[in-house]
């Protein structure tokens, strides 16, 4: 197996990068204007290095200058409150998943990959389309038939919540220090948006957490 | 119905954008590296502003450079020879539809369009796995379900060949000489790469085409 990552440099992308770290021949990163992909993507180049897997991001500013949401520099300020809220949906930005695995899977049968991966989990189900498995089976057949050399996508975390993959980081070894997810953007997370307050449950109990 | 159009400036593309005016509140194209995106684009201009039809352009070359394809700037010299050839497949560029889709969907959300239009039709088939039903059926679903509005892909020469679209488009009035399709990008189309020899194919016995 010979992998391309999604990765973004949060907690979810950042286990899965270790997990299958033997198989990834590529990261691929993109930075699509959101106010926290400069702090993520620190990260994402840390941890990688570390890894001595090849990284790359893509700059899609062009295209997502065309989008409406508050995760993006261009929209209103992130609401604080837990993911599952409703005021969260202004943080969607339209079928980002999509247009990463499209790009990825491009990329992946340019340069003889056979396989891409990504951390889409089912804790993102309530409030984003295109992480749940109605769109990632469809999507798989697509990039399947779509290729020449029927590339596989994978989403291995499609059925575990957070907390189950933050168990799986720990007895990996995963430095949790070492990734970013507020979507604020700012140096230290602030605690209190949907994307801090869900990492918060999933950290529980854990040392060296950002928030100890 | 109110559509986005994944618009190329070539024949196809620019049958479609005439036979769904009333329907397209946005056509979009996309700069992605290759060697006749300039020439095209400077049709796709004309033909939207003749029509009154928002246009925007996209720069894809970031994510091109990833990639692998003679009919990139960055690739080898175009082939001659029929579409259907062998050879022609090294002018593919992998996923090319699956990342064009992807964004029009992303962006058709944004901006509370409904409806996604592209002309891949029967003859790209041969080539093309991202032009085939087999492709464009899970694609489809995956941006419906990926989608909070539910956005429909609609692909209507998917089973017509060009000639046949070359017909529908004399029939109401397409003006042939402000498309191009050489996929050698000089000003004038030369007349033996894949796609122009399709072309010539098509519109055999009309007047006015840029061959004569």
């Amino acid at each position: 197996m010979k992998s391309l990552i999604i990765y973004s440099g949060g907690m979810d992308s950042t286990v899965l990068l270790h997990e299958y770290k033997n198989n990834i021949k590529l990261a691929v990163s993109f930075d699509y204007g959101s106010k926290h992909n400069e702090t993520e993507l620190f990260y994402a180049e840390k941890n990688t290095k570390k890894l001595n897997i090849e990284h790359i991001r893509i700059d899609l500013k062009n295209i997502f200058k065309y989008f409406q949401s508050d995760l993006l520099k261009s929209g209103g300020a992130i609401p604080d409150g837990h993911y599952e809220d409703d005021i969260m949906k202004k943080t969607v930005v339209p079928f980002r998943n999509g247009i990463m695995l499209s790009i990825g899977a491009g990329i992946a049968e340019s340069n003889s990959l056979d396989t891409i991966l990504i951390a889409n989990h089912f804790g993102d189900h309530a409030i984003y389309p295109d992480c749940r498995a109605s769109f990632i089976s469809p999507m798989k057949d697509a990039i399947m038939m779509g290729t020449y050399k029927n590339i596989k996508l994978i989403a291995p975390y499609m059925n575990i919540d957070k907390r189950k993959i933050a168990l799986k980081g720990k007895e990996i070894g995963v430095d949790f220090t070492m990734t970013y997810s507020c979507y604020k953007g700012q140096e230290k997370h602030c605690g209190k948006c949907g994307t801090c307050v869900e990492r918060i449950e999933a950290l529980k109990g854990f040392d060296n957490t950002v928030y100890e």
